[in-house]
């Protein structure tokens, strides 16, 4: 791989959500894969890499540990019941401070942004989650500006995107931050994403 | 498990596209672990079990392999790149005619309509495809009605559905058809699928 080549993380862990990560890993993943010159690369990591159960039982490969994974340009933290023990994991946390340090743009899925708030990375800044997280959100860390209804948040460095299936519409977005709203498109013609909620 | 458990399962195999495979997991897992009282489950399965290198080079591991899977309520066949094997595999044609004749309903995403039109499933019927693959699909089989722009197409017993996305919209009509329109609402508010493409 060129070493030019600049690195998105999906972060893996026991009990993420599925579609918090894979959702974003389709499109962003189709779009690097199917346009390698935009000089871009999407990988699953995890602490220790390797297979992780899901919250709804899928096990999925982590392709990097914190150990072998590059420097990244964008980290992206999914929810999932397994968000709630990371709250009060201060390695884990620390972690993510030491990611804040060095990827320049920290982007979460649904429960992710609550491990963001009690890592401190929200502070006065607006900020949304899985609607049924808001309240734990701000509890967390009184100073965010929580919002509701929104698809997703984008405060430069810090996106956060609402629950599930929004992390698809984030990695859209960022696909148009990070190459343009043509490319983007051609991501959303590529997985026909044309979306009719049938109820 | 209750032995009256009805089975949903979603076929794994290398170079599945990622999405088509885990967007109907996300929706009907979330669906039957929170209801499990609904009387149904959700499961993974591939020729072999075990780990499949998807065509986005996510590695995902099927729960189950052809011999040890149970009876099947419903199978799902995604789509992606490794279904173009398929098409001319005459033992996997084999398997889906004989899941066929013992599984009241078969649903694809994407390219998986393909494999099912290459197994003579969809003789005289309406069905849909990626949009990319529709001309192909009349091809393998010129007495399908061809449906295009169409998210998916219910046919009774077969249900296929557009590219990659549409698989979560067919999996919300799904669980709409199993378990009605409230159970439906309630899996949508869940994943909080109010989608909103920002390109």
């Amino acid at each position: 791989m060129d070493p030019a080549t600049k690195h998105i993380g999906i972060l893996l862990f026991e009990n993420v959500e599925e579609l918090d990560a894979v959702g974003p890993y389709e499109v962003l993943a189709f779009w690097t894969r199917t346009f390698p010159s935009d000089g871009w690369d999407v990988l699953t990591l995890s602490r220790d890499g390797g297979l992780n159960r899901c919250a709804k039982g899928l096990v999925i490969d982590a392709q990097a540990s914190y150990a072998t994974m590059p420097d990244l340009d964008v980290l992206i933290y999914p929810g999932g019941q397994g968000t709630r023990s990371h709250l009060v994991d201060e390695s884990q946390l620390e972690w993510v401070r030491h990611q804040r340090d060095r990827v320049a743009l920290m982007a979460s899925v649904c429960t992710g942004a609550l491990v963001y708030a009690a890592a401190g990375l929200l502070k006065d800044r607006p900020a949304t989650t899985h609607w049924a997280s808001l309240k734990l959100l701000a509890q967390l860390d009184p100073s965010i500006d929580v919002r509701e209804g929104e698809r997703f948040v984008d405060d430069g460095d810090v996106i956060t995107a609402a629950g599930v299936s929004a992390g698809i519409d984030m990695a859209l977005h960022l696909v148009d931050r990070l190459a343009g709203t043509d490319r983007a498109r051609q991501v959303k013609r590529g997985i026909e994403y044309e979306p009719s909620p049938p109820v």
